[in-house]
């Protein structure tokens, strides 16, 4: 580790905001160097086409110190922060937007899930250091287990200051190791904690692969994140009676089972109806108790999940899902209706929105307003200042698997469009907005 | 063992075959004889208030060696045979029943489950010779596994003639042991299997505790079956593509789920429509993979199976599921359905169930004539002579579990009106059925 930096020092240095600033050269993205940077960040926890760098491993950890000293070699004064986070600031007053995803990724995951969105920022934020601009910049950060390897978005949540010290305390991976223990391995306890003063920054910017099949489907280069959708996410326990099944008469049956088709078959009906353009839902697990051809199942399980950017159309679906609920109860088959997620909508910043639209427009690029069907450390940052999310196509829909991939003539048109974004945003900062 | 017996010379010993006899005097049930012989079984492999006594286990084996002496002392010529059937020839010329069940339960199962059906035999047999008469007799037989430890009705299929050796040299237990070796322990590969003629026997009888919840709920105190059910088994699986389940739009599915759930609710509604008076059907399990609540299910197995004891009904059944598993395949979810069991009904005698339901209003007792929707030797047994069941009424339909139990007077109710069909079936042998 080169340096280590107290938080009480970051706080200091971002207590001073100053939002009007002045942009007037162009960004030029170098295409073979934000390539360049990629395929190198990839060679950390390589895994056939993909990687596999969950948080706090050594390959996350190396990948990290590799993307310290580059950012340094950029002219960013950058550091490890006490949860893993790599942040580098510009060393430019003006106008701050700060830039980024994740570098962790999930067992086995792709090569540019959290990784493009990083290597944008630091693409930006070193073109726009060698434009000459003098009055405003871009800050660069790589959150820490965005995918919740221990703690979903801890490095987002620990920026923001939104997280408490016993949530970190409890937080263990998946084979019940500590995150505490995880971090002392690299002795990041000393450390202060990269975080921000209210209105410190205009903007949060983060890109990212779609991960999903639209953009690719509808011809689009471009995706502009109209928001980040809500989850909701019920379990659903039926309880009736194992009985012989070829013995005990169809009216004397308590059928778990049964009673789970009946409900899901209604739900999946009723949720066509009253989803808006953009809901999706999911009846991802069904698990029959005992489980035998020849036995009445006694205990079904299923599993409920929807998402969509408005807190009404959840509600709705809700609603006919705690309805359909009730009357099953009267039946011989009992239920529990158990709420295990609720993650509320992230509306993306209109605005920031507009401006990538227009940049995307200025660029000959196609784009196109989606919601985000997934989690992003945008959602965390969205609460905190204005927030954009870029999508650029994910061939064939595919993440978090090693076939994970997007042309590269996308990820350099990606980067040149958020540029230009950035400039305008940067620049429309003088307007006062 | 005491002695061993050839095939051979059972063969020549079961070669006269002699359908006349008279039977004129009462065959007098010992109920406290009967409930002893039934508590004294129980006790190998006693398990709390059940039994553990698989096929094969030396429980099993150590109950087959007392039934073989409890037979001797009774009179009966009595041996075990080289699959660990336990034969009991009555030394009476004449017309002849055999009578029986199986001794062999399933792991933690049930004091009567078979059990029963032997000692009834047992009594009956030796209160007919108590009874002096000497034209007409009962051998006794406790078939071997049932249950299929190592191979379903092993015992049955065997004295029938039906068992080819190498379906027994491939046979194996749940854990890959082989029949063979299970065997090969107790020395019985150098027997004769007990086997019979056609024609040799005038019928068999099997009494058996119901396994279901029917009698008790129609408070009857003895079941007359009608016929053994049919049983057609399948396994649909739906294969379509793991996708995100917040980024991929629902029309850009192949969900193998839904398409599970949308065929079970069709199923399970027109089964009801199509089904006759004692037609069971079970939707006994399903699974779906990779069964995460934001994944969208790539594979969804589900087990359909019916019973009844007509076969017309069972086509009618079969013919519409493949019907609808057609029109699924239409879908972006792919559907292959596999026939994994495929039993025909077997009808029961009527004219011996008839006598069994006189000999039932002679003592009182209130009948009813039932299917058995479970599989019994007299499955086996009825596709060589005129075979009836009779059922007694389980206590809370409960059966292979340790709870299993019936009230002590519907069992010895039970040993007296199949005593009495008895007498009725050898005194109707004189006129000649």
């Amino acid at each position: 580790m080169r340096r280590r930096v107290r938080y009480n020092r970051r706080s200091e240095r971002f207590a001073y905001a100053k939002i009007y600033s002045t942009v007037t050269v162009m960004i030029e993205i170098d295409g073979d160097r934000l390539m360049e940077d990629l395929r190198k960040l990839a060679t950390f926890g390589k895994l056939g086409t993909g990687v596999d760098r969950t948080a706090f491993s050594p390959q996350d950890m190396q990948a990290r110190q590799w993307l310290r000293d580059r950012m340094i070699d950029s002219g960013l004064d950058a550091y490890i922060d006490s949860v893993g986070n790599v942040f580098g600031a510009s060393p430019t007053g003006g106008s701050k937007i700060v830039m980024g995803s994740h570098t962790d990724s999930v067992p086995q995951g792709g090569w540019l899930d959290g990784a493009m969105g990083v290597i944008y920022g630091l693409e930006i934020s070193r073109a726009l250091l060698e434009s000459g601009a003098t009055e405003g910049c871009v800050d660069v950060i790589a959150f820490q287990d965005e995918e919740g390897t221990y703690l979903p978005c801890l490095g987002s949540r620990t920026f923001c200051g939104e997280l408490a010290g016993e949530e970190i305390d409890a937080a263990m991976d998946g084979s019940g190791h500590p995150l505490r223990e995880a971090m002392a391995v690299y002795d990041l306890a000393e450390r202060g904690a990269a975080q921000f003063e209210p209105g410190f920054y205009t903007a949060y910017l983060e890109a990212h692969i779609e991960q999903g099949p639209r953009l690719e489907a509808e011809n689009k280069r471009i995706g502009i994140v109209t928001g980040i959708v809500g989850i909701r996410r019920f379990r659903l326990t039926f309880t009736g009676q194992a009985d012989h099944a070829g013995t005990t008469p169809m009216v004397m049956r308590k059928d778990a089972g049964a009673a789970l088709i009946d409900l899901a078959h209604v739900l999946q009906s009723d949720f066509r109806r009253l989803a808006a353009e953009n809901t999706v839902w999911n009846l991802g697990d069904a698990v029959f108790e005992p489980g035998a051809p020849n036995v009445v199942p006694a205990r079904a399980v299923l599993s409920v999940e929807f998402r969509d950017t408005s807190s009404q159309v959840l509600d709705r679906l809700e609603a006919r899902l705690r309805e359909l609920a009730d009357q099953a109860t009267t039946g011989p088959v009992s239920l529990d209706t158990a709420k295990v997620v609720s993650l509320e909508p992230t509306p993306m910043d209109s605005d920031l929105g507009d401006r990538i639209a227009t940049a995307a427009a200025t660029h000959e690029a196609a784009w196109m307003r989606m919601p985000s069907g997934a989690g992003h450390d945008a959602m965390v940052l969205g609460r905190h200042m204005p927030t954009a999310m870029m999508f650029v196509p994910s061939i064939g829909g595919r993440s978090h698997d090693i076939v994970e991939d997007t042309a590269e003539a996308d990820i350099v048109l990606g980067c040149r469009v958020l540029a230009t974004a950035v400039k305008s945003i940067l620049s429309g900062a003088i307007d006062g907005r």
